[in-house]
């Protein structure tokens, strides 16, 4: 009932040593629409839902490029994930002008985990409403990360954050030994089926609510020589979505775009 | 009842994972009397709703110049619209100093969701009030945003705000495809039928409670070549105005001027 | 019941997306003793029940000159405003001396409803309690605004803030339609009769109670060539109170002062 | 019950729009022991009833000189008026340093006004709890100003302050016609009835407990020639108690000092 | 029951215009035990019970020098008295050294008076709990001074501080009249009568409980020729505690010290 | 049920002289996976159950290096402890410019209590919510330190934090005696053994989820001459196990990986 | 219930002019295993129990050296006191520099007590919760100090702080006039007796538990010529503990250590 209770003010634990604002802020990851996000030997690559509010607009952006090397898929509050990005693409070209090399993928994800600890810690902040899975390539190879609003990040074959992310992990549970030496396309179909465990029971993938990031070298299915970071949408995925085996009911009937309920824009 | 509940300290998370001071804010944008906006392949349009605060004033300004290419309607608290408009303009200015060509609109959009982000995170601060339907017309062609005291902003193709503004949106969803190829004029009619479905059932839009902004080349009925953003009000207006199909019923008798309570002065 | 429910502080919006605060603010001015402001095509004026705080005092202001070319009506809290009208005289001096011509009068409004505007957002500082009429005459001519205390401004045909207000906004909305080619003499008829709408039943105007300031042209009852704002007040507004219509009723008996508990002293 | 309510919080305007803790403050000036000023046209005058606490302390200042033309007589809060007085000091001497001649009375009583306006505003500071009487005489002749905590100020004929003044204003306003063209003497007189009416019955003013406070040509009954501000205490104002007319009915026997319970000392 | 109720919050007013947390320090000062202070014409003197926290200390100050020609005796929290003290030090030795003359009394006296008082209106900070009795000789006399949290100060014949205060202020009232022509001897007899009021029924003073502070020429039973400030303690008093008149009833028995619990020393 | 009451607001003391929060944020580091160190005369050294939040990540640190002489394990929030362990890495680099040596381990953990002590004192942070368990080699030896979130350091022969540490420390208390004289592989054995005193009935030590980290001389089982801070994980460690004495009842089945709730993450 | 109540807010009088946090601060100090402190005219020693938590740390430190001339022994909360024994090393070194002489014992303490001092008045911080006895040497001979939470600090024969530290000052007062000219041997003797007061019934006194701090010339039983401030431990002590008169009862076996539950190290 009061802010000052252990569950509405960051700077303080619970008896239990627990800081509920935190687990709060992760309930707003939560209610955006799913990523997700799996490496093989030679590639990260990363499969979302892309946020339809309404047919108004053109699309809502689930993935953002930060460098050359190195993107993320985004759930939660879209404004802090914009701040945190912004916050990101600074520190990748500070470090690029800095060292004339582009800034190793687990540097720039320490930096936001950094700045989201000190809103965990301090009075007069909320921590962040937003979790990233962030890809990128280095002198280490392929990386996947996701980071949380506590303030943590992890490196991971595989992982998926938003709604419904849990049976998507499942699957990937099952799948990910075979991951590392994937080709791009099996990758990518994987992260298909991943993908479509996050959606309600009549939905399905279509080239309108999908989009994939992709960090490697191109599949055969991409019209480039390009092995930077780069977003696939509309007809360029149909030939991955081809690639799935369809959905064991009535999967013939083609799916409505996904629900407009998902992402978190605050009543908007 | 307290303050420092979840829903009026815009600094906690429920336990939800939601900023309820943000969607309360979001509230006082839906007591703004309406606007409506529209894009073509050629075109960016504004309509709103004039405020009337009774017969003593000439009239409230629901639009305005932000620079030479860009406009903005607005619908919520007047004060922080003036406020955020002027800062826009300052951003314009700045920009168009520094780089010699006008700011792209979508770098005056951000700059104000960011202003507008840091108000619903740190300690001291109300959210902004009020929500902007902004257009206006860069080397990537005419768009339209909107802008909400989330810190959230959209591209869309078509958008209304403000109250009863989704019986405008219905009406645009049912038409948005062919705003793509309108003329000018057409867009402009349905904009006005939009904007029409935003009104009580007993008026109707006339020349004193509609105003229309627009980017682009001019209409035949204005006695201008200006490319640049402008308002059209009052007898300028009628042209368009006679182009629209009447209303079902009772729609032959003049409509008096809009109520007077709808947007949000705070008890003035 | 505590300070930090929607309508103790001002910096959190209700669940209505109101602020309380702004609105009690607004109570304030409401609770200052009546003022009313009209404007022709060559004149602006003001008329205001002077306060009386007893015999003892010889009189309270309710009217300041800022500039030579503008004077402000107050209504409310006499503190705020004298720290308001301060700010707009030092407004008035730097835009002189930095432009070399007298600042413009809708410059001058915009420069304190930003001031308020701040009051209403940030945590800290209470809302002003006071609202102005400001009158004045610049290259565009005579003008008239409302400034708020919730940091909004609106240009006026005629206007009037105060206690009872609403009996001379009444007045003033049946006769607006012909003040713009009002002589100064029948603007200022106007003006006394929308304000004697404001006073108690068995009270009238009279030279010891009203006050009236204008800018513009000097009317014959004027000894001065003098066309900057100036303040009417004592023998020198017989002249005027001579033309009205006399009260209905029992209006031959001479009238009393105006009541001493209209102004907002906070139990002085 | 807390602090903030609307009442204890001087921030906070209630639902009326008022500001209790200004009201509150505004009890600790009623506290004091009571100070009459009355003003001529060429004398000024302050008189008080001087606190005793206790046959311990030789005297209580109820009135200071502020500079050679100023004094003031105060009730509430001595260490608030201290602050204050002190502050008055240096406002005059700054000013008579920068422009060679003695500050304006009306300035000196506004600088204060503005000083005590901005903690009925702002956070972190509670209202000054003490109220003023300010005589003087600069170019513009002879002034009596009252300065209140709500940040007030206004220049008075006559006028009280403190414990039961309201009886005082009540004599001063039967008679102040006559006050402009008294003598000194006369002045007095009038003065020193007023500050009778304070009293509890049985109590009468003496030479032990009345101080009176002059600016202008002394009289006959002082030793001096001098015209600036100051204090006649003890037996040098025998001769003017001698002038008054003896209170109606037992006012024959010697009056004991006043209540020491008046002042505001805080409980010492 | 709240901090922010109007008694536990120096900066807000109750509705009576009270300060009660001033109030409250001010009972820190009466949990002190007593002093005495006491001046003629040529001496300023001060007299008061030691405290004794146990046999285990050699003694606790109750008085301090200050400077050669002023000292204070103090009631309440000691550690607040350190700083104070250190404070008016530090006053005292700038002031020498920029004036080459010694501070007046009443000038130091204010600055601690200023410096509390700033406690009193200030949020983030509680008022100061500790009085003094400041004695001082300087080129207009000796003085004796009462200093109060509440950032009173107040110049008195004879004064009394601390717990049971008020028993050995009604002996000083009784007497005061003649300490003026008092003879040092005299003078502190009429203290040390007064300072055994404080006692309780079954005590006494005696060499080990009482101390006496001293300015000006000093008594033939002291041992020196100094007249700066001194404090007489242990033996040295003895020949003044001769010349009492013995208690009443069964004084003739030795005392014991006086009781422990009285000094505030925060449960210590 | 108030922030503000004693248990949770770090900088109140209850009645009974505690600091509740800090209690709590020690409750946080019970809630970690546990660790264990032990020092010989030649070695010391740490044991940590391995995080495991799902097979999709890699693997989550539980120790980490701070220099070349100097290891961390940590029980608690991660991301409290990146920041410490940043601080940490910091001094020591800092140290060894300054001083061109490495830095004493006993420094670096005074660094990090003082670093902790102050969010125990001061308003506006909570505590850290991490313990660490510090080893190092300096001139004076190898050392075993634990920091916790209190701002206490202590030194120890062998100590365990995190979730049932209890059970190691009893074991550690039943052979430290023999621990000064061990080799390195005796003292990871009692180690191991120790450790496996912290899981759950059903679940044994293998080469996924224990980490071992040494300072000292390699054991002949490591390919290394390395004598710095090294981590062992994996098929490195089985060696190690093999020396361990089988769980008395059922542990020959292979022991699934440690319970995935063990580690603070926040409800990730 | 509330922190702002007067007994969780150490800004904050009690109606009867107390500060609860002081006094809770002063039950933190209670909580921590007792300290005795002798003087005599040649020594000044401390005596106090060792800190054991549990049989795998080395020994925890009670007594901690400040400068070759001062020691403490410290009761309460361990980190508190390595911030203020910092700060007293910092405080003795600086002024080493400065006057290239020790500082003077009195001087150290009250710079913690002034330190202390602030944090009981300014708001933002809690007290201290930590007791310090302080003994040391300099120009006027040995001295013993005790520092408290309070801001307080005096000087004293004997003293003793901590648990059960009533029961020792019990003893001390029974004894201390024979300090004064006690030889080191039997003022160690009277420290160790005073000490065992302190334990519970069934411990005692012994190599293990038991630690010594001397200034002064060195004891028959000590192998060193060094007058500065030492601490003896182990079996150094055994010659002092058999000069101790044998418990009444059944002191004849041997005592287990202290109970580990005394000193206050917050749940760990």
């Amino acid at each position: 009932m009061f802010r000052n209770t252990y569950d509405s003010d960051n700077t303080v634990f619970s008896p239990q040593g627990r800081l509920h604002q935190v687990e709060y802020a992760l309930e707003a990851v939560k209610q955006g629409s799913a990523a997700v996000g799996l490496r093989s030997k030679t590639h990260s690559i990363l499969l979302a839902l892309k946020r339809s509010t309404g047919e108004l607009a053109s699309y809502q952006q689930k993935m953002f490029r930060i460098d050359d090397h190195v993107g993320i898929a985004i759930a939660g509050l879209t404004s802090d994930a914009r701040v945190l990005s912004n916050f990101m693409r600074q520190q990748a070209m500070s470090s690029k002008m800095a060292f004339n090399r582009p800034v190793p993928v687990n540097r720039l994800v320490s930096a936001i985990a950094d700045k989201a600890q000190v809103n965990t810690q301090e009075y007069g902040r909320r921590p962040y409403g937003v979790g990233f899975l962030v890809i990128g390539r280095d002198q280490s190879g392929p990386h996947l990360y996701e980071f949380s609003p506590s303030g943590n990040s992890y490196e991971y074959y595989a992982m998926s954050i938003g709604a419904r992310s849990q049976s998507a992990k499942t699957y990937l549970e099952k799948h990910y030994e075979s991951f590392a030496d994937c080709s791009l396309e099996d990758l990518i179909k994987h992260g298909l089926h991943a993908l479509r465990e996050t959606l309600q029971q009549d939905k399905d993938l279509n080239v309108n609510n999908t989009s994939i990031g992709i960090v490697g070298a191109p599949s055969a299915h991409e019209k480039t020589t390009n092995v930077s970071f780069r977003i696939l949408e509309g007809e360029t995925i149909q030939p991955f979505l081809d690639t799935m085996v369809p959905k064991d009911a009535p999967a013939a009937a083609p799916a409505p775009p996904a629900s407009a309920d998902e992402d978190v824009q605050m009543a908007e």
